[in-house]
Formats: C-alpha cells, sequence, structure tokens
C-alpha cells in the first residue's frame, strides 16, 4: 500500500521553504532588486578555483575504469586515509583511515551516525535553537528527539534544563556548533561541562552516551571566537562534517564521520556504517567529488564575506534597537522579534522586502533567523529597511 | 546505546565478496595470470570518453555556485525533464519531468521506491534467483520479503509457485530483468502474465500492488533477445535505473525512480520521495554528475564485450557437458553445479584458478555463479581450466 506516512509528511511544510517562496512571489510583483532574501543557507560564494582545477586535472588523469568505479563500501581509502591526516594535524587526535567514514554530506553522515548509536525507542538529545530537520533525521530512524529549550541570553547551552531532561535512555547527544539558526560557537567552556555531564551520566546510567557533531560550518568561525575542535574533549564523539559550506559544495553532497579514536568500539562503529548503508541505500558519495575533496582539504571559499556581513548586520541592528547575540561563526544571526509572534513579525517584514524566517520551528519561538549569505552590496541595501521596519514597531 | 542489530549483520559475509578476497588470496600464491576471477559484477569496460568530455565541459562553462548549488530534493529539474524525454521517446509512455526522482544508483533508487509503495509489516515477492542484496534493502524497510522459488528450466517466473505466494498482504512485486544472477530477460509472455496476475489479485484484494522493476542492466541485451519494456506492460511500475552498468560508472552513483505516468498517484510517488530522502539522508546525487548523465542518455559504454563473452562462454560450457540457460543479456550466466553442492563446487573450481559464486544466497541452491565482466582474453585463457574441471567431474 502507498505508504500514509510519507504522504503525510508532504503535508509539513518548511517554513524556510514557504519564505522562499515568498520571496519568490514578491520578487516578481515589485522587482528582484527590492527583496532582501535572506531565508536560504545556501552559500553565496563560490567554491575556489582549485576545485574544478583539480576536478580536470583527475579527469585527465585517472584511468577512467578505475575513477569511475566502486569504492569500497567505507569510501575510497586513500580519500578517507587523507581526510584522517587532515584531522589529526588539526586536532591532535589519532586519527587513522579506520575512523573515517565518507558520506554524502551532513545529512547523510547524521543518518549513519544516528543509527550506529542509537536504537529505536531511545532518545537522542538536541539543544534549541536547533536546525528543523533534525526531526525527521532522528524520527525516521525510529529513536525519540528530546529538545532542550534555548538559554536566550546567551544561546549556549541551557544546563539546567539539560540535566532535567537527560535520562537513562539517552543514548546521544546531537549538537551543532557554529550553529545554525544562532551562529553562536560553543565555547570551551561549554563543550567541557557538556563533557562532564555526559561522563558523568554514562557511569550513572552504566552505557556510554554518545556526542553526535554536526559540523558542516566548521570552517566558518570568525576573528577572536573561542571554538575548540570538539571531539577532542569528549572521548565518545562522531563528527559530521559536509564540504557544504566551507567549499561551497552543497550539491556536490560530500561530507564524513570521523569518530574520536579513543571512543568506545571506533572502529566497529565504522565497519557498522558499511552496514546501516545497504538498507538506507547509500553506497558511498560519488567517486569523482570524493577524489576531489581529498585534494583541497585545507582550502575554503572566500569566506570572508560572511564575516564582513556579519559585522554590517550586527552593528545596524543594535544600532537600530534590536536584540542580538552576536554570532561566532556560520552566516546566521537570530535576533529577537519585537514582538511576541515571529511569524507576524516576519509577516510584517515582507512589507519592506525584508525576507527573515521565525525561530519557532528552530525550537525557539520570538527568535527570527537572517541568513546572511548574500553578497555585501544586498546587505548594504537592506539597511534601510530594516530601519524602517524598526521605526515600525517604536524601536527607534 | 551501540546497534546490535548493525553489529550482528557485520557478521553477515557476503558470500561474493568472500569468494573475491579468496582470488586476490590465491592470485598472491600462484600468480595473477592463473585465476580466472568471474565473481564481481564489476563493469570491465570503462565509462565512454563522452562522460569525461562533458564533465569537463560542464565544469570550464557553467557557473560554479549554480554548477554545486543545492539542487531541488526531487534533482535538477532539467536533469528530470531529460530523462523523462529519453523514457518516452524509447517506450512512447507520457513520461514528464513529474513521473522521474533522481537516486544515488540503484540501491538508492529501490530505497525510495519500496519506502514510498510498501509499509511496515507488508510483504514484497520477488522471484529466485535473485540479487541477495534485495535481504537488506527490504527488511531494513520493516517489509517482509517473500522468495518465489526458480523455475530452474528458464529463469523465467515459476508462475504456480507465484500464485501460491501471492496474498492480501502482497504489497509489491521486485523484478530484475535483465537478471542478475541468471542474464535471462523475462520475455514479454512473462511480463503479460505478471501484470494480469497483479492486476487480477489487486482487484481481489481490494488494493493495487505495485511492481518495483530493478533495471540496472536494461541497455545490456543480446541480439535476437525478446526485451519488453516493462513499465508499458504494467501501469503500477516504479522503474529503478542505474547508470552504473551500461555506461561504466559504478562509483558516481547515479540513478532514478521513473513512474508510469499512468500508475496510482504517480507524481504523488515522486514527491514522496523527497519525503524518505529526509530521513535516510539522500538528498540528491551529485550536481555534477546529474548534469552529465543527462548529456549522454543515449550513450552506452562499449558493451560488446560482455556478448562476446557470453557466446565464447556458452558455447563453451555447453560443449563441456555443463548445463546453462543461455542468457540473453547483462553480464552473467548461471550454469547447473555438476554435484548437488555448489559451494563445495565452487570450492573445487579454485584448484583451477576459477573463480565462480554459488548461487545459494542468490536463492538458488546447485547453481553456479560466472561474472563475465572480464576481458574476453580472459575469457579464452580460462576455458582450458573449466575443461579440467568438467573432467574432474567426469563430464567428458
Amino acid at each position: 500500500m502507498i505508504s500514509q506516512h510519507y504522504k503525510d509528511m508532504l503535508q509539513q511544510k518548511s517554513v524556510i521553504r514557504e519564505m522562499n517562496a515568498k520571496a519568490g512571489a514578491l520578487a516578481e510583483k515589485i522587482g528582484k532588486d527590492k527583496i532582501f532574501n535572506y531565508s536560504l543557507g545556501n552559500p553565496s560564494v563560490p567554491a575556489p578555483d582549485c576545485v574544478n582545477e583539480v576536478m580536470k586535472d583527475i579527469l585527465e588523469n585517472t584511468d577512467p575504469l578505475s575513477l569511475h568505479g566502486y569504492s569500497e563500501s567505507h569510501g575510497i581509502l586513500e580519500v578517507r586515509a587523507a581526510v584522517a591526516a587532515y584531522l589529526k594535524k588539526k586536532s591532535s587526535l589519532p586519527y587513522t583511515a579506520d575512523h573515517v567514514f565518507m558520506a554524502s554530506g551532513a545529512a547523510g553522515a547524521i543518518a549513519h551516525a544516528v543509527r550506529a548509536v542509537v536504537c529505536p525507542g531511545e532518545e537522542i538529545i538536541t539543544f534549541a535553537p536547533y536546525f528543523p530537520e533534525y526531526g525527521p533525521y532522528v524520527r525516521e530512524t525510529g529513536a525519540v528527539l528530546k529538545v532542550v529549550p534555548p538559554d536566550t541570553e546567551s544561546f549556549q547551552i541551557n544546563f539546567e534544563a539539560f540535566e532535567e531532561t537527560i535520562s537513562e535512555k539517552t543514548a546521544a547527544v546531537l549538537i551543532n556548533s557554529p550553529n545554525n539558526p544562532s551562529g553562536i560557537v560553543y565555547s570551551t567552556q561549554t563543550i567541557d561541562r557538556l563533557a562532564q555531564i555526559l561522563t558523568q551520566a554514562g557511569e550513572k546510567y552504566g552505557h556510554s552516551i554518545y556526542l553526535i557533531s554536526d559540523e558542516p560550518y566548521r570552517e566558518i568561525v570568525f576573528e577572536g571566537t573561542d571554538a575548540p575542535f570538539i571531539s577532542a574533549h569528549y572521548k565518545n564523539t562522531l563528527m559530521c562534517y559536509s564540504f557544504s559550506k566551507s567549499i561551497s559544495l552543497p550539491g556536490e553532497r560530500i561530507g564524513y564521520v570521523a569518530v574520536n579514536p579513543a571512543a568506545d568500539e571506533a572502529e566497529t562503529i565504522i565497519h557498522m556504517c558499511t552496514q546501516i548503508s545497504r538498507g538506507i541505500g547509500h553506497n558511498c558519495p560519488a567517486s569523482l567529488i570524493q577524489l576531489t575533496v581529498a585534494k583541497v582539504l585545507d582550502q575554503t571559499a572566500d569566506l570572508s564575506v560572511y564575516e564582513q556581513n556579519s559585522r554590517i548586520l550586527y552593528r545596524e541592528l543594535t544600532r537600530l534597537g534590536f536584540s542580538v547575540v552576536k554570532p561566532g561563526g556560520t552566516f546566521y544571526m537570530f535576533p529577537k522579534a519585537p514582538e511576541e509572534d515571529a511569524m507576524a513579525f516576519c509577516q510584517k517584514a515582507l512589507n519592506y522586502g525584508l525576507v527573515l524566517v521565525p525561530g519557532d520551528s528552530f525550537g525557539a519561538p520570538g527568535f527570527f533567523r537572517i541568513a546572511y549569505c548574500v553578497p555585501t552590496e544586498t546587505v548594504e541595501r537592506s539597511i534601510p529597511q530594516f530601519e524602517k521596519l524598526a521605526a515600525d514597531y517604536g524601536l527607534i
């Protein structure tokens, strides 16, 4: 029988996509140059030239049968070894190829990590504000997602609420730092306290609690921000990485799971990922893309535009009376809406051509997300519109 | 808690991989030129030159931000439209982009198709001999795989056993023609009879029974073989296609689900695939690979070597007294082992450097698979070894 479950999911509209659709409709009506589309987290800077150069070089200098052939189900060994060497250098943790599983972007990495360390019926805790897709990512494995409400002063972890949520049913904690939607980076102090609680709870309940660390924004950290290498602070960490944001390759679907070599059953977890793939139809990212990223691991797109946009928006929005926690990375910020109903606020913002996303679906009602992965010129032109919006609310 | 389920799966060895590993070990011992590795279904001819040319052209002439950017979750629209136009021309069925979902190879396509039309607890019927991965593919969705025993005279469908297996619990039937491991192509008569039974059972049980048609070998059909376009014979068909075999791109993980436009809820099924992706972490094949295949839809690798190998092996093996059903396509054949225990036979074949795979895991004990995707020169050199093996069994 046709699946009612997936049919029903079609009715659950994504508010991000809805706002983006509104932007499109509005652009048709009043002109594209009057629309400031801050709804989508889509990189606005191209991949660096070296990506295409490396691809062309591989195409010209590799035997096509081997280039386009099956890779082993963990990913191509030389690619895994290159990722491990890169992470080892970055962290001093003794990663080897045995600790790396190549995945189709962060979504693919999380799909494997969750299935490896959380059984159906067990609980995964995440912290608001959080990426709304964590809902289906976790639910479809049969596990239960528990959301800890936000610390709205800092968007670091609300530890009081966390300690009330953690229980013997907790199998894993899922974090995302630098964070979508807040732009906040969890500090060393935050990560150490989290690690301490997880260690103590593991001892109390008699089983390890894994930390699944979703890090697609790991390379987008602004100057002066304390950005610890999370896996180095808690041994039972599965890092889920994607090349989508740092090197602007979201469509090429490439990332990995890297398990801290000291984690319980670290190598077994990587082997288990190959079995998980069989059921979910994954079978590795594309060979050409795997081989490409292995050669550009230390490269990024020109990420400076995000920091520049962040500075301008933070300076101007605070000047206009908005309450904003200053981002430490990513290309998002998450100000407080000047009225309780953030959806109503975002609806009003549309009158000024500003396309923003209400925070409700991120688990933080009353806030709104600005995805400032847009040209700086667009940011600058949008400031007078924010000014009118602020005046509308009597902030200035 | 770490998943015992996936940990246990690690213990279930694939006999194909085991035989391949034995080939490797034997090659080390007695020399690679004395080994005839017929264990793996890995294309032996390279992708045609046009593939790499198209890739380089795309890399040189597409804006990198758009090239490597997110595609919509159904796949890139122009790619889906191109696939639809190709299928329409081939079949006269009125495919449009709305009937095509881009997937990561056949494994990805089947992962989506099964979840769309079969609910947990329901049954999927397949026909032996069948690809062993159908086991985990189906089981991990929560559905139950029922295997109909083979018609060992022809390797067409054993309809008597099928009619005993089909019931009100049957949600879908999963077929693979041209077939791995038999090399047999289901005839027009077979497909029409299958369609008739499915239609009648659908009426009897009050719900449509979908046909999931796994067709990675669709383009590898030998001269004179009756090879119907299956979707045209039964309206509720979901075709799962992969470019792995026809154009030798197995590592690039690219294929699609195409629903017969006349199927019940055809367009809804394609939309549902996007929801299925969210839970299994799929999010489209790589953009560059999608754009590439759209431009080479009517191209194939030089597939003639498979037909040539098939002719030589069929002629020689029958001459040597083996009982073989003549393949109509693919790069497999599936002779009867000259002793009841096909594993023991394959073990003995290793003494002659012949690496074959016993049929037990394909649901057909007593037979063995020859994957003749190897250079013709290798096939020719292997014949004297088959001759010694036949003599060992007193066949000649």
